[in-house]
């Protein structure tokens, strides 16, 4: 196993050291397909892997010829060692992580963002990514309790959109929520308390949706600092939805508004 | 072990015993929280189980022994082996199954229906069951090479919208479709080459949204039955949504239309 073998497996087993040396890895065709070559640091393929499968790999052994970056073909055995997933498709990527900074995905004025409350599900927040990318959405603040952005399952979940919607991690999110609204933004928090249904308010200026942990929802320090409590009505005797379907509706009533200029 | 537990062991691994029985199983102290009596067969629970919890268990036993339904205590051991999951919460209720027929569903004059094509994740469809649930749809039609709508994943995934939420398996969905225009009824297929986008049709009469396979999406001829295709307007390179996501961003839109009379 030589130091690069080493360092994924440290990488994919301890998420501190992944952020110590700004990487992270991804896994799998899919996502092989759409990276930013730019991010590119190494490539990991099996050999399994290497003789059923092509299409961009190629692409991307010149790319890292061209570039001196490592390209490895390890047996499939040792593959399956530095694969986090069950079923190894094979392939996994090295990349430079992202630098975004809150002040830089926030400087655009008519944005719409979303702001994210200890969220603690991967799945959520890869879903909540996507949602974002299809609504046209211009990025994503967590704070810190949050389930790294950078969580292997996140970026499954995604789908390709890891690449494409811009994140930071703010250090204190009733401070962005503050300084939001002083840039005159409006933020609408999701509660299940809500006064306002979500779809009676304007999100085609500078806004931002604010969603909750999982089970708890929003803690009351950030509900209160947020403008406007909004919520979902619903039928039935469903008690609150899922976080990333609530963020999913609200963000498509916010395109939809959008599209409509209504 | 006794005849209930063979029973028991038999639905769980083979689902065609379960539906040659008529019956359905669920686990988890939510869903038995939920469960509608008048279904009840019996209740299993581990011993760890009843030591530690008894909420509304002392209710199901007195409604057990008054209704001559048995509730059987094993061990924890013995209940691991009846359990389909990961990690038991030690109580599990057979229920009697549910026997809506299409007719009696779609006979809701101005309802709003879910039919379903070829959709194969029990996740998405458990969800889908929640969101029709929250937005007031009345009713799911699924075909047969559907997954199956007892499948215990399905089951876990609507969080107890399946006690409420109305479904039937169509054996000729493309006829369903056919027979539902006859009867007044517009129905919108999901599609990502539909010409009008979700929200720019009306679901305030009687309506049906009509969803496809999770990667194929709907079969040319159903889609040549619907009325009208519709597609939900993306941003950014996302190709197309989740089925999931895709079912609740049209079902809410619906909902909205009915709630503000639009």
């Amino acid at each position: 196993m030589n130091q690069l073998e080493k360092n994924i497996l440290r990488w994919q087993k301890k998420p501190a050291s992944r952020k110590e040396d700004r990487v992270f890895i991804v896994e799998g065709i899919k996502m092989i397909r759409e990276l930013p070559e730019e991010r590119l640091l190494c490539l990991v393929a099996s050999s399994g892997f290497m003789k059923e499968n092509r299409f961009r790999v190629s692409d991307l052994e010149k790319h890292c010829n061209r570039e001196k970056k490592e390209f490895l073909v390890v047996s499939d055995q040792e593959y399956a060692r530095l694969s986090d997933t069950k079923s190894p498709q094979g392939i996994l990527a090295v990349l430079r992580a992202y630098d975004y900074t809150e002040k830089e995905i926030l400087e655009k004025k008519n944005g719409l963002f979303v702001f994210l409350e200890n969220l603690q599900d991967p799945g959520n927040l890869g879903t909540i990514m996507r949602s974002a990318e299809a609504s046209g959405a211009d990025g994503i603040i967590l704070n810190e309790n949050s389930v790294d952005p950078y969580n292997p399952k996140v970026i499954r979940a995604t789908m390709g959109s890891f690449f494409r919607m811009k994140f930071a991690v703010s250090p204190d999110l009733t401070e962005t929520v503050r300084n939001f609204r002083k840039t005159g933004g409006a933020v609408y928090a999701a509660h299940l308390m809500g006064e306002k249904s979500y779809d009676s308010v304007s999100y085609t200026g500078r806004s931002a949706v604010l969603i909750g942990n999982e089970s708890k929802g929003l803690s009351r320090q950030i509900s209160e600092e947020a403008g406007d409590l909004i919520r979902i009505p619903m039928a039935g005797k469903v008690e609150s939805l899922n976080a990333a379907m609530a963020a999913t509706i609200i963000l498509f009533e916010a395109m939809r508004q959008r599209r409509n200029g209504a």
